[in-house]
């Protein structure tokens, strides 16, 4: 057959393969594979980083310049700490720690120094990692007095036989561990504690109203801001981390997506993402993981398999229910979400940095 | 062409369409899919369901009579009260929780009253229950008060507007909810206590000869006993559970697989899954959701999708990692274990149970 005839016969053929591939196919899935190659118009980095700072209800409306200016430029320095890693031949697990470090540090973010409040005055962090070299990983729940919870779940991932530790028993082992410890009263910024009350008014406006937690949404006034990061470096190794200080006013020892391997952090070898929204929506739907498995069983960009989820499969459930960001083994930067804004950036294996915070930039 | 001709043509253009499904494709992927209708030989239910009471180092030499036959009757008792509850025409979830209330009451699986105690000589339970129906899921972590956690799960799924809760946290969600509390002292069995002592004495010794817990490695004396369920009914939905006293003398406040949606349990439209095992390996590999995102993108039946999870990817990272039990929505038994053993049991439509401990039945 001539090249023109096989591509003919191969449009022809596609449904036959795809009843042909077994009988629990479901309908329409071979139909998630006709992506068109010549949609693949991703941004590629030899190597680089990709970040995000979360994806929520952001308006230019919402916001200052000056506060814009303060988001853009910690963004930047988290990316140019990366880059400096991953430009010394550094691995990609480093690049992702450094970055988060100087995320959570900064009071804008819901992470680290910046986390909001839970619904008894106190804060409680979360924070996963993933080294998609060796597949290991490491994740925090519930930390209130470690000022970096990215750096005790990578402790959590090198130095214990566990993935996941969580409340006063991950703290007993981040003591144990030398990791730096702060009291609790680092993470009281008059900002977060201001939202806390907001939170509380709603949550008692909507109570008033008749509308229970059990009503099964989120109150309004639900702040995303959770910070994470993905990078390839110059040996081909993917990395993803995720860190937050989960929900306002959340209670009752609630666990998001962040510390969630497969749902808020997951890497491979072929894919590093990190995720940020509505973590209940990630969590059941596997988010992170399922991006990656499609990229790879369906033979689709990652960037394609993120779309795909984030903006059909979730935006069906719930409308702006976050965002994610990530690279794969190609260089190729995905960065999607379905709500009004998302901090996000990323930087190539040059130096240069972008970042954005709506949808038009 | 003729259908012949076209076959041929389909077999030669095979490897042309899976480059042209994206260059992300991994090699060797394609190869996953060539499964043969012929090898599908699951068993087959109309509704049903099944269950798995641990996996581990199960032989007939470590089991006497007696004991064996207190498993095999547990286990039937258990799949009876579920077919009793889809033969009425009940839903998958409420058959799974029925079931999982029956095997955490029993002394002899670690979950629920037999659970194993932790490095403090406590027990902390964890539980998750999923909806395939609706892709509700609720879960817990890290409770030690509450008689059955599978029931609390369940009322985080459907009275709280969160997925997965922890520690104290969940505990006080429990009491507001007037779910059933119970002493400490329910769960101190001495079976369990005998070995939480054999399980130190061999830290101890491990640590003497140098190896200590950073090496990564579980003691020899893990005990695999937590238990799940997968349930299809007759309106032909799904779901899946999973309850653990996790790992004897684990420390820190360690979250094993059990409550993590994807890795311990997982229950879509297509597939209900519930894992037992080495839960490190499981949260790693994102098991159960891996298992139904193969069956549904690669369109191979899902045991055969756990066939390759469970003995090609994690046989070839640690051996004898543990097990999956579940149903898809075609009634196809999945039991799939890479161990000596794995406690399991399966009923259909009739009310025909088939349990089995070791590799031979």
């Amino acid at each position: 057959m001539t090249p023109r005839r096989l591509r003919l016969a191969a449009l022809f053929l596609v449904p036959i393969l795809a009843v042909g591939c077994g009988d629990t196919a479901r309908e329409g899935s071979m139909e998630e594979t006709t992506f068109d190659v010549a949609d693949d118009t991703a941004p590629r980095v030899e190597y680089g980083m990709v970040i995000h700072g979360g994806a929520g209800t952001i308006t230019r409306e919402s916001m200052t310049p000056e506060l814009e200016e303060q988001y853009r430029a910690r963004m930047e320095e988290a990316l140019r700490a990366g880059h400096a890693v991953l430009a010394g031949g550094g691995p990609a697990l480093d690049a992702v720690e450094a970055t988060l470090r100087i995320l959570e540090d900064a009071e804008l973010f819901n992470a680290g120094r910046g986390a909001v409040f839970t619904a008894d005055g106190t804060n409680s962090l979360d924070a996963s990692i993933m080294d998609g070299a060796t597949l290991q990983a490491g994740a925090v729940a519930g930390v209130s007095t470690v000022r970096n919870p990215i750096t005790l779940a990578r402790y959590v991932m090198e130095r214990s036989p566990h993935v996941m530790l969580s409340g006063t028993g991950a703290e007993q082992f981040a003591r144990e561990q030398g990791i730096e410890v702060t009291p609790p009263e680092y993470f009281r910024t008059d900002r977060r504690w201001q939202q806390l009350q907001e939170a509380q008014e709603a949550e008692r406006a909507a109570q008033a109203g008749g509308a229970g937690m059990a009503s099964g949404k989120a109150p309004a006034t639900w702040k995303y801001g959770t910070v994470g990061a993905a990078a390839l470096d110059q040996a081909g190794n993917l990395a993803a981390g995720t860190t937050t200080g989960g929900m306002t006013n959340k209670k009752w020892g609630r666990i998001g997506d962040s510390p969630v391997i497969g749902a808020g952090t997951y890497a491979n070898a072929n894919c590093a993402l990190s995720a940020t929204g509505w973590g209940e929506y990630f969590i059941r739907n596997v988010v992170a993981y399922d991006i990656c498995a499609r990229a790879e069983y369906l033979g689709v960009p990652l960037p394609e398999a993120a779309r795909q989820v984030i903006m059909e499969k979730l935006e069906a459930q719930e409308p702006e229910t976050g965002g994610i960001i990530g690279l794969d083994r190609e260089g190729r930067v995905v960065m999607a979400f379905n709500s009004q804004g998302m901090y996000r950036g990323w930087v190539d294996q040059d130096g240069n940095v972008t970042v954005a915070i709506y949808r038009d930039q």
